[in-house]
């Protein structure tokens, strides 16, 4: 029974929405958000059960997407401990998880040079820096990639290990309570039981399984990005009804009846809702390609891949244009700091930067011409 | 089982297709289409398994908007004889379909004077003109709307009935074989047994199951649009395949390789899912309703006009963009009249100005902001 | 003074406008057209002064967008003819088009295989087939690239040459009346007189000057297809004011005073004038390019070259818009087809594939980022 | 010769762009920005050559938007004290100005509340709240509009005058340094010699000219809007060139070689042109109506302002369009705060809600159905 745990949402994205406003303007790392996802049990929700992770990430994200995206990232590292064929260890770190309430992120960004492992007794020692690594600075677990000779290798090691060193710059435009800085790895010591496994060449059939996490990203930040629009839509819209004087041009008494605000909010509503339900798709395709677990094919992943791209695309253009029109639909005034309404546009904004859209759109026409199904990269 | 009906709409689709372009050239009535669609049986597709009657219809209407058309208001008419309290004069009509393989239309456009009836022993005459009577010039049977006195009435009649006259009159952009021409009734008599029953008033408990057809017929109006955007899509991108040259600017070999192809087809494929996904939210909305039959709520009832108004909005606007566009990614030879590549265009754009979009964006913005539900209308 | 042409230009745009629908619908080789152009001696606007022969042509193009095509290509072949260092030939050639009322229209799409010329006693033979040959069919006058060798020599022949074929195989969705069929040549004998000269090789100093027609019929075709969104503005405001009825859910009584109509006449106006303005600099540029002759320096070239891909860019896009969505502001009588308002779209949709716009905004931001011109092709 | 005070316009730019970022990190009063007008002579520009007014605008409001504001405000207000009858006033005004180096700003935001003047010995006293003060806070020499009875009064005072309080309240989105603020006055006296003159009624000769200002502020705020949009795309494409790195999937190997990139930059480019040119058409028809002085006409006032409506209503579009999605074109790591890429959107999303845009279309639209001019208004 899910109850529960949206309910727990619920309370969370509301105390997160009674002063978004002004922890976004403070910025800082955001152990207070972290806490209080704890703290209404929000980390253990149970990864797996896809449809409610969503349902949960949805309700938190329309509220904070900084906190949402953290979120999801969370429930991703949590979800990948058990792709890499050391079930057991997934298991302990999992009711550890429970027991002590761990925050997970990861550090792999793609586009940086690779942490550079090498071998010592009982271990390894890591060394290398990471941008944008999401929730690190915060994190009690971490999830990381490295490499050692010619193999990428995944480990997990402590948030506050010896030798890692956040590097506190993360100073943009928006997640800004995300905690996306990059981190210093000095001879981070990771002992061999930490080890969660290689990256299978792509000859293995298990290939398509552990590629599975570079989607699931892809997914979260989707889902991030409709709710983002939702945040916005429904916190402009109580802006208007409170706030919004009639233009006088429109003949109005309210500036709820005006005709070109109630179409636009009509408009914006129904491309969010259609994005929410492509990326509902996109999420229903990634279940079922999880439950496959090893027996997922390079077709069944591909697939998934489209299902994802097309959700990602289309979740980005409708984020960035409700985000941005809203305030047409409140008026000047609404430009006020003390409201914050730019946060959506802001959050919207910096969240679609992830990785070009045009090429998660280029995926999808490519397979209706061609057939070919995405490559398999760290975005795709 | 529904894989039976959805092979006949496949090969219906597939006939439909292959002489597409010279049926609709030629114009004229749909009789041809319409024996199609009787001889694979898809008139007797059982009205109120909504998901196959949409199924059904998103295959048909791809490969010909104008008998996916057709057919969805001949099921909606099937359909509707069972909303006035006379169950066994619809099962008859029913029965009588499927022994004769009976098309349905109707003569109702909300914007003409109404046809007026007037007493005679045994029953009515009714007189008058209506527009746009989808079908009816092709039609066995006809579900019509007339007042009498200060009542408006629906009744069942014969397309060949006696001072019954189609005016020929459809000669438009698109839609050219759904027979949308007027009708003139000139004392054609209706006996009393195939009056189907009064429009409740307002304070009748049945009034929102019996305004429950202006919204399915914006339903079907939305399935017929996102068919028409998958039509052009596939279409296009067959052609894009066999014959577009690589434009020589583009410094690839083949147009399937064009970057601005590739990222175009996957943009309009991303929105046609989309809006194809919120018809089927509407499609589900829509069927719940039906299911509750005369203990329909106003409130139930609005929030599927709801549901339907979104899908109508982003439907229209998807359709036009991507029937519009794919001459983009087809190039200049592709605008040769044997291709006929424009029909999917002047379909969605003849379609889509059934009822304006706008109005339906505001009923779902105005609820948002105020949370009144759409009034009853002919169109909401 | 100009007034006495672009007086002839109002009664020949009035002309065409009058019967524009049915000459369209009937199709066929624009004879006639071509003949009203003499008859108000519009064949002999000075070319040169550009600045007149826009006006000229946005008038014409917006009653009839295939008789302003077919106008401007005629100026600009009438032009050209004083690009190859034989200003006598060209000054005989111009008085006896003034004389004899020649129509010219050339033979020269760049997609196609080259003609080929041999040289025979006096002259040479020319064979070959090309494409898209606009106006060819019911030329006076044409000119003609083709290949001899390595080089490609441009001359003039009669359009009713002996072996000279028009395929009378332009039977396209839009500019039904602009004879943009192809023609075969089949031993047409071209004498040495005739010929105009070879096309320079990029050394020298009169390139720049010798590729100016590729960018000249770039911006004909910019100015036909802003021309093509005035006109359809102009004829659907006038249906608009005197058929469409209010929409009941609109709250007002007339048509003109539905908020979203006029909302979105206005914005379809001032996007249809910056395009204009957008023309008017690239036209500006060109005539200042043109004065330069044989000093044109290959900047000055590529600026101009700019300034009209923008131009070029800007107005498929505005002519897309705006003849595609003039039907939302006329409702859905005006889909009837003896109103012929999709003539606008099918023209412009039409036009707008001469060659791709994306490839013309690429030039335009390639120049923004690196400083680079476009390059000298039979497009750029 | 104008080249004086572009030069100046340019060496203000440059300055200002030097350190825009911080200086509107850090907020607050522009008192240094206008100190860097006043020095390089910009506070002088001649009212009344209005093409170098606007290209001096242009220059600098590309720089920084909100001193672009501000200083276009400051000239609209200097050459307003010539419409009220009292030439030897203005003159001398003007003179002080630029003896003094005075810098002017306003107050009148038509939708509070007016300022009440009462009559005292030698003069009278203003008090009331008027918000969106721009400049006020900043300046020497106020221009404000209130009411004495019935009457529209408009009268000079200074900007320290006793009993004039700026609120300080202006903690916006964009235009941070544009000193829009509030102001209180209390009981501020305004001796009988520094009232300006009394709004004519409708009936009286001089109406037009009199509420020619109105439109003047629209056109001011079109130039700053694609100044604002051409800032951006400035500073984007400096970006790129020198710091974007090329996505993986493009299969180029620099960002400047992005098909996509280039496209869109063309594309943004393109549109931004032709929004400028739209505002230089506004621009010369408001000089023109400038210089008919007394003589102008309710006609040509009213075309005036379809020509600025029309500038107004793209202007706010593209500029929204361009400074929204230049982040596509730089990349993720530009969203770095230390960029302040965001600066560009912030000050047109807040610029553009001065009042709704739909609004301007809405009388363009109502012009070309209906021949209606706009009302006169204090926003048209």
């Amino acid at each position: 029974m899910s109850t529960q745990w949206e309910d727990a949402a619920r309370e969370v994205a509301s105390a997160l929405a009674a002063d978004a406003v002004e922890r976004e303007a403070k910025g800082g790392e955001p152990r207070a958000e972290v806490d209080l996802l704890r703290a209404h049990g929000l980390l253990t929700v149970p990864v797996g059960d896809w449809p409610l992770v969503h349902r949960v990430l949805a309700e938190v994200a329309a509220a904070d997407a900084s906190v949402g995206h953290l979120l999801g990232y969370h429930y991703l590292h949590v979800w990948r401990l058990g792709l890499f064929g050391r079930p057991e260890y997934a298991d302990e770190a999992r009711r550890a998880t429970a027991e002590h309430g761990w925050f997970w992120a990861g550090v792999a960004n793609p586009r940086d040079d690779a942490l550079v492992m090498s071998e010592v007794d009982g271990g390894y020692l890591v060394s290398g820096r990471k941008m944008f690594a999401t929730g690190a600075s915060v994190a009690d677990r971490l999830v990381v990639s490295a490499v050692h000779g010619a193999r990428k290798v995944t480990f997990v090691c402590p948030g506050d290990a010896p030798g890692l060193r956040p590097l506190g710059d993360w100073d943009n435009l928006g997640q800004r309570l995300s905690a996306s800085g990059g981190v210093e790895f000095t001879d981070v010591f990771v002992p061999e039981h930490d080890i969660l496994g290689a990256q299978p060449d792509p000859a293995d059939p298990r290939y398509p399984m552990a590629n599975l996490p570079a989607l699931a990203f892809q997914l979260v930040l989707s889902r991030v990005l409709t709710a983002t629009a939702r945040g916005a839509l429904a916190t402009a819209a109580d802006y208007t009804r409170r706030f919004t004087r009639a233009w006088p041009a429109s003949g109005v008494e309210k500036a709820v009846d005006d005709p070109h605000t109630l179409a636009a909010y009509g408009v914006l509503t129904a491309r969010t809702d259609a994005a929410d339900l492509l990326v509902d798709r996109a999420a229903a395709a990634f279940a079922a390609a999880d439950a496959e677990g090893p027996a997922l094919t390079p077709e069944q992943r591909g697939a998934t891949g489209l299902a994802i791209a097309s959700a990602k695309a289309l979740a980005s253009e409708v984020a960035l244009e409700v985000t941005g029109r809203v305030f047409e639909l409140t008026g000047a005034r609404a430009t006020a700091n003390r409201y914050g309404l730019d946060r959506f546009w802001r959050n919207a904004r910096t969240l679609t930067l992830h990785d070009p859209a045009v090429y998660k759109a280029a995926e999808v026409g490519r397979h209706l011409l061609t057939g070919e199904l995405p490559p398999v990269t760290g975005y795709s």
